[in-house]
């Protein structure tokens, strides 16, 4: 990187290794946790998020176009994935009563109870491969970064 | 959450916004890289770091496997990603001399020349979206803190 160092705007050796770090060990820890996920309640990384975010609004159901907002999906990939997820019985879709274009999805009992039973597991991963590895200073910084890094994106949009 | 909080082995409210920030975010983070990326350069977020590691190699081949480690992919979705790319000039395959069942990868002139062009739009975009928004105590932090997740999920392998 001796060429690139020179450079006006290029990184340095701390910014390269914070970067290179978030973007390469991220999706590895990411990889381990689907693969403990998925031994351990045969549901998948993508199913999590959706399953949390509806067992998270209790009985309501939510708009497709909101879930794909809060989980980060683009609406084209989450209706696929909602597809799949309805022919497992995991959820339900339905079209709101009073406007036909908008897709609702529910939580299914069978969905919330195969929530309700991956979460202690996938909790009790996090733990160990997350959570246990840092020191509590750490996870603050952690929380505060990746806080100033979503508040960036969403005002450079 | 309140169930889950009261239960040994589940996360308290900072582990949970560090690792639903690390998660959530870092996605968002690389997805705005890779259109700046492409929109700029016409490479893809899956071309760089294919780019990136034979660059460093210099002159060398990299064995197809050794290359699939380096970025932590499955060779399965390297080889599929390796053809488009000796497709569009910018590596080629070959076998290796002694033993033909290992494949090597080359870094042509057309490759060299457009990661080269990439490079500085890249670094620049990092910069701007990365770094400049964190401060050298929190990227010094990150770096520390993926150094740890990688190290733990390296023994625990």
């Amino acid at each position: 990187m001796t060429d690139e160092a020179a450079e006006p705007g290029s990184l340095n050796p701390v910014e390269l290794r914070a970067w290179r770090g978030l973007i390469e060990i991220t999706p590895l820890l990411r990889q381990r946790l689907d693969q403990l996920l998925m031994a351990d309640s045969g549901l998948s990384g993508s199913d999590y998020p959706v399953l949390v975010t509806l067992h998270e609004r209790g009985e309501r159901t939510v708009r497709s176009t909101e879930l794909a907002d809060l989980i980060g999906w683009e609406q084209s990939r989450l209706s696929h994935h909602l597809a799949r997820m309805e022919r497992r019985g995991l959820i339900r879709r339905s079209r709101h009563q009073a406007d036909n274009r908008v897709a609702e999805v529910h939580l299914t009992d069978e969905g919330r109870a195969a929530f309700l039973r991956a979460a202690k597991g996938h909790s009790r991963a996090v733990r160990t491969h997350f959570a246990d590895v840092l020191t509590v200073p750490q996870l603050e910084a952690l929380a505060e970064i990746m806080e100033a890094l979503k508040c960036h994106l969403d005002s450079s949009g």
